[in-house]
Parts: structure tokens; C-alpha cells; sequence
């Protein structure tokens, strides 16, 4: 490797001054255009890579977060990602992902590896059966921590989410208001406060609508498991007329399933998700839904993050957002 | 910030070895189940962390490596991803995954950023436009590099990616077949060597088949983008009876804006994707299309990498999978 290039070679070579080439490392549009493309030409020619090791030691910063995610198969956390990113990019900050597999050991390797690269803080959405002792040690790192979309211990970290207690209602309403009275419920397995949020809001909604729990049914985050679960879902001893989905993902492959054993969705059985995935709209029949606006989740999480950062001792926030049912072809017609 | 915890505080404090700890550390299988339990409780309760940066310094490696895809939009990344991760989590690394939005710059800064963290290797999708000198610069840092799915330059690094000369050859085929004489591309506007490829591949299809060139619209990568591609591609002066997509983003929503426009996809117009996402099952009609494995492929370039990393002087190799075309509905019934 050739020697190390300072930021003083570069201004040597480009004939500015030092302050000028760390002005255009940091993007500051107080320098003039022509003086800027001189000085990156140089940088480019020289190789200089601004050293982020020396500068966290200078600024204690590495300009760097970290957002871990348990899955990447819902795409909702794609489009959660482009809000963070587009937040973290305002402060020229870079976001690294890392994907926890909704594995704890797994999760707690990539911690230690965020840690080690020096990031600023984490975003981070637990994986299933995460010990809640979990938050205390990365109190004790000094990282500063959001939660998003899921969390552990009770308001012991900023967090960014939706409100799936309402959303689950808005679903309900809507298909108790087309004359369902037993409403099935396809869900996720992994146990977590996502989870227990949905069903909170499930078991509020069957008291407020007078409608009757149609079972519960666990399938694989996937599309080919919830397609499986289409004929558990048609076995059951009472047959529920609808069945409201944990989100876009199962709902996509539970219709699917459906139509594998000979039912038309949206006719022969009702179908709502959660999230409003670009998808929805692609299914056919088109998929009712309840928007969660993921990348706007991911804005306020970052913006929860960047203000932990600068004030560690910030009091607790939480930003939640509220749904908004759209209806489409999904959930059929009113039953008479 | 609590002092430093060693190996040597954790090892007195377990009363074993410090090389029982450090072989629990690495978790080597030659400690003893009980043994190992203990260890980890006693990190635990120290809240022991191996410091990345000095292991760095003493065995070269930070066990992570970077990927730099250009959106996340298609989920073929995120397969792709998986397949990356598999093999590095085989090797105990982490991967840390950044998304350069298709924009140079950005990339740039991320690149530095993977160097400034000290990540071993790094697979690259290069952005579109990316300067083709940035392969030069990388050697440089001596960073190892594996291009994957897109590549500049020609065999400058290691490679993986599909066939897709071949892929749009299969689809080709299967629509002359049918009796297409008419047939469309859909592609995205971003010059990359991913389109360059598929051109290619219409051109010596077109060739081989006799068939028509019906035409070569253009769409942003979006759902929404390529449904609004449907009218430009009714209004075409002569009409295909086939279109062929860039992707299965884009034939996923073509067939939606085909809908809108009160055309039966399939039915009204064969259409074909690439890639065989898990979309495509899911879809009504279910979409026809060319898998090319994604999973594999990340694999195929994650163990490029390791070889890579593993030895710098190694000759370069490329690792191309050849796709396997599923009929499905979508392309509809011989036309007579």
C-alpha cells in the first residue's frame, strides 16, 4: 500500500489552503466551484482517502450508522431502509444494514461488530426471543439505540412505529361493516411485541364488533408457508367468511393459496393485509390494506437516532404513526 | 464507559485458561459444552467484548465484508443477500450491506467508509455511470473485490452473475413458439452492463428467430414506473402480441398498468419477466419468466470473495449460472 496522503499534500498540490481541501471534504458550499473540482481532482489523483479511524478519534464520530433488521423477505423493511437512508444522507451520514436472521446470537454477533467499527449509533428492530437485558449493555457501550416496528423492555429506548392496534380495527371495521361475523386471523409464529400488538388489537376489535374469532392460524413468514396455510385455513371446523393478515407478505401468499385449492379471493373468501406493500396494488384481485407508510417509520426513526446521538440524555420519545385503510378488491363485496 | 475487559479478566474470573477462552471466543468445538456455558456467562456478566479493531491489527481481518447493491428495489438482492450471507456466516463474518441508490458518489462514500472500518472485502454492483477507473483505485487499497450481476471494465476482478444473454434466449424462444412474431423489450433506462447484456441477447434472438422487433420502451425501476409503461406500449404504431421484461419488477407492473388499461395480461398480451422472483407464482396470471437463482449467485460471489481475500495473487475467475425458464400463465396460449 502506497503512504498514507494527508489533507496538508493536497492542498500543497492544489495551491489551497488546508482549511479550503477540509471545507470540500465536507461538502461545504462555501467553496467555489472551480476551486472544488481542482482540489477533488487533486484528491483523486493523489488517492486521498479521508481516514475515518483518525477522524473518529478527532470528532468522535464516525459519520456511520447501523440498522438491524430480522428479515429482509417483507419488503416493508426495504422501504423502512430508504426513509433512514434518506434522513442519515441529509448529514452525510452512511447506513450500513445488517441482517439479523431474527436470530439473537446472530443479532448479538453483529452488535459487537457495529460496536467495533466504531458506528454512531443503531436502529435496531430485535430479533425474536431477544433478552430484554439486551438494552442495558448497549446502554453500557455508550451506542446510542432507537427501537423500530418492534421492541423489547417497556420505553427503555427511543422508538419509531406503527400503530397496529388501530390499524387491526380499521381492518376489522371495515370487513364487519361488509357483514363478516367470523374473521380468521393468519399470523406470523415468532412471539414478538409486533405480534402481540396485532392480537391486542385483534381481541379489542372482536369485543367492540360483536364478530366472532375464527381461529387463529400460524404460518412461516413466506410466501410458500402462507400459501400452505390456505387449506388449513379452509379446514377449520367453523369456516371464516375473511381472514385479516399480519401483513402484505402472508396476505399475497395466502390468496395465492386460495386459488390454488379452487377459490377465488375476494369472492369465495375475503382477504385484508397490513402495510399496503407497493404489491397490494399488483395483486389481482387488488389487495385491501392498511397503510403503514414504512419509509416515513424509517424517517422518525432516524430522526429519533440522530437526536440521541447529539443529546445523550435526551428524555424517552416514541413516534408513532396511524394507519390508513385502502380499500380494494380484496375483501370482496357486502355479504347478504 | 466502564474499563476494559480482557480475555485474561474473564479467563481469572471462569477459572480456566486464557486459551480457553480465546477458544471459546472462536468458538472452537474442542471446549467442553459445560466449560464453554461457563465462559459465556462470565462474559456476559463482564460484558466482555473482543475488540474488533485490535483483533484487526493482530490477525488482519475484521471478519466483515461489505456489499454495495444499487437499490433494494428489486428483491432480487435481497435473495442475492442471502446467499452472501449463508457462505460468510459459515466463516463467522458479518456482512454489512449498503445500497449506493444507483449513484456514484454515494457509492464512493460508502466505499470509503468500507475502507475506514477496516472491512476485508467487498462485493460490488457497481451504480450505473460508475467510472470504470474505480476497479484501479480499489486494487490500490488493497481491497479485495468481487463484482456481482453488473461489472466495469472487462475481467478486471472476479465475477458472478447469470447468463443473461442466454435467459433473453430462452424467453425469446419460447414466445416464437407460441407464434409471437411481434415481440417488445421493456427495460430499465440505467445503462449498466445488465442491460447491455439483455440488448445483446434481443439482438441474437431476433436474429435467430426471424421474429419482429416490436419495439424497446423504457421504464423507471418501480412498480409504478412500469405499470405506466402499458399505455406507451398500446400505443406503439404496430402493436406487439409479446412483451419481455428486464425484470420481474417490471413485468409485474406492466401487467398491472395492462389491467388499467381494461387488457387481460396473458390473454390480450403474452408477457415475460426475468429472474423468477417469488412474485411470480403469486401473481394472476402467474408469470412466466427465467429463473436465474439470485441465492446461488451470491453464494457463487461470496465464495469468489473468500478465495479472494484468502489469496490476492489468485488468477481472476468468473462464475456464471445459467438460467432455467418457467412457463406460467402469463405468456398465454399459442396464437393462431
Amino acid at each position: 500500500m502506497q503512504s498514507k496522503i494527508t489533507l496538508r499534500d493536497v492542498a500543497r498540490v492544489a495551491g489551497v489552503s488546508r482549511a479550503t481541501v477540509s471545507l470540500v471534504v465536507r461538502r461545504s458550499p462555501l467553496v467555489a466551484e472551480a476551486t472544488r473540482l481542482r482540489v477533488e481532482e487533486v484528491m483523486a489523483s493523489l488517492d486521498y482517502v479521508r481516514d475515518i479511524g483518525a477522524a473518529r478519534l478527532r470528532d468522535k464520530s464516525s459519520r456511520t450508522i447501523g440498522v438491524l433488521v430480522p428479515n429482509l423477505v417483507n419488503s416493508f423493511f426495504t422501504e423502512f431502509l430508504s426513509g433512514v437512508e434518506q434522513v442519515m444522507g441529509e448529514g452525510e451520514r452512511v447506513v450500513l444494514l445488517a441482517n439479523s436472521q431474527d436470530d439473537p446470537t446472530r443479532q448479538d454477533e453483529i452488535l459487537h461488530r457495529f460496536r467495533g467499527h466504531g458506528v454512531d449509533g443503531v436502529i435496531l428492530c430485535p430479533a425474536q426471543d431477544t433478552d430484554p437485558r439486551l438494552l442495558g449493555r448497549l446502554r453500557q457501550w455508550d451506542l446510542a439505540v432507537v427501537q423500530a416496528l418492534r421492541e423489547i423492555g417497556v420505553e427503555e429506548t427511543d422508538f419509531a412505529g406503527g400503530n397496529y392496534i388501530d390499524a387491526v380495527a380499521l381492518a376489522m371495521r371495515h370487513l364487519v361493516s361488509l357483514g363478516h361475523r367470523r374473521i380468521a386471523f393468519l399470523s406470523v409464529a415468532a412471539q414478538t411485541s409486533a405480534r402481540e400488538e396485532r392480537l391486542k388489537g385483534l381481541t379489542q376489535s372482536l369485543i367492540e364488533t360483536g364478530a366472532e374469532n375464527g381461529g387463529i392460524v400460524e404460518a412461516e413468514l413466506s410466501w410458500e408457508g402462507a400459501a400452505r396455510s390456505a387449506a388449513r385455513i379452509l379446514e377449520l371446523p367453523a369456516r371464516p367468511t375473511a381472514v385479516l393478515c399480519f401483513n402484505d407478505v402472508l396476505a399475497a401468499g395466502l390468496m395465492a393459496g386460495l386459488r390454488q385449492a379452487g377459490k377465488v379471493p375476494g369472492r369465495d373468501m375475503a382477504v385484508v393485509g397490513l402495510d399496503d406493500l407497493p404489491l397490494a396494488e399488483l395483486l389481482h384481485p387488488s389487495l385491501t390494506s392498511v397503510a403503514m407508510m414504512p419509509q416515513r417509520i424509517g424517517e422518525l426513526a432516524a430522526r429519533l437516532l440522530v437526536r440521541r446521538m447529539t443529546d445523550a440524555k435526551a428524555s424517552i420519545q416514541r413516534s408513532i404513526l396511524s394507519g390508513q385503510l385502502k380499500v380494494r378488491e380484496s375483501s370482496g363485496n357486502r355479504i347478504v
